[in-house]
């Protein structure tokens, strides 16, 4: 079974998605498929990780933005990028049978597989709390400026996924379980989720 | 601690509202709300079940529709019922510490109290099959005329819920957990989900 985890950013999707590929004893892809990536280009990690966090909608400055027109707003910046993570993540799943997978699209990417995808998201002080509590590099925002970064990184999510697949991202006819994670404390929801998974032993219908 | 079961028609809610109530050993509240109301207004169960299902949107035929504004197309034909329904939701609140409660809007009116709020939903496919599993009076329908009775009592259960509370019926903001019963047994998804609820013993956040 492949498990998807798409998430908002903050959410606690990650984890839930690490701690569950631990209970399951599944395997675990994230960093891994950027490490193949880099190999295969060159270029380094941090780069491709922010060229596809970026995805496809570069922001540009107001004034750009008004004397252009819309299409030429979206600059392919890293479109050979994201069709590189599809066959890395497509290789993945020929050659492995359990693994838990979290965003990049992977449930879109995936679908021929029928994935049990989750879908994790929660109210904006709760994701604020969460960046707060994790973040080094993020400290230095301001509150406002952490929910304009909250708020940019899903649009941008959102729209990849738009690109990617005709259906919404987090709209609940893509994903067997919504999962809002707000006054929730990740480590005790993993074994529930564990055992709602477990329902699904049989195969997705 | 109050859950709150809002759900498709044929998503399979009303069981696992039920199934979960039984388990946790909290009470249940569906039919004895139209009792009370019967009770006190002296009308049929049944009648006052189809008034409340209807909502204020009665259907009209299409040459009334187009002949009148459409502020005359809304026939408030059960306001009355739906505040009745209101006060005696808010008296069980009152008077009983744990139980569960299907539908009814009752994750608007008992806002208040901080219930834990539950979506379930399914696909079409899947929901038309529970119809025609469990309905004597609907096994006449043809599959079309099914789904269109499918979406006609979803789109009066989010019109009355637009009414009742400024967020929308099914958008995840509203929930803490939406579950996808496709290819499910509400019998076997239910201890998980009594699992997952026992997170909240100390109340929601």
């Amino acid at each position: 079974m492949i498990i998807t985890v798409s998430r908002e950013f903050g959410s606690g999707g990650r984890e839930l998605g690490k701690r569950l590929a631990d209970l399951l004893g599944y395997d675990y892809y994230d960093r891994e498929i950027i490490e193949k990536i880099s190999k295969e280009t060159g270029f380094q990690e941090d780069y491709i990780e922010k060229k596809l966090d970026q995805g496809l909608w570069k922001s540009s400055p107001l004034a750009f933005r008004r004397s252009f027109s819309p299409t030429a707003m979206r600059q392919p910046v890293s479109i050979e990028l994201l069709v590189m993570q599809t066959k890395v993540i497509q290789e993945i799943a020929k050659s492995c049978q359990d693994f838990v997978i979290v965003g990049r699209c992977a449930d879109v990417i995936l679908a021929q597989y029928h994935p049990l995808k989750l879908f994790v998201y929660a109210d904006m002080e709760s994701k604020i709390r969460r960046c707060v509590d994790r973040a080094n590099e993020n400290e230095h925002l301001s509150e406002a400026e952490m929910i304009r970064m909250i708020r940019k990184i899903d649009d941008q999510r959102s729209k990849t996924r738009a690109m990617m697949a005709g259906g919404e991202w987090g709209m609940k006819e893509g994903y067997h379980l919504m999962i809002n994670t707000t006054g929730l404390e990740i480590k005790a929801l993993t074994p529930v989720i564990s055992d709602y998974a477990k329902l699904y032993s049989g195969g997705i219908v």
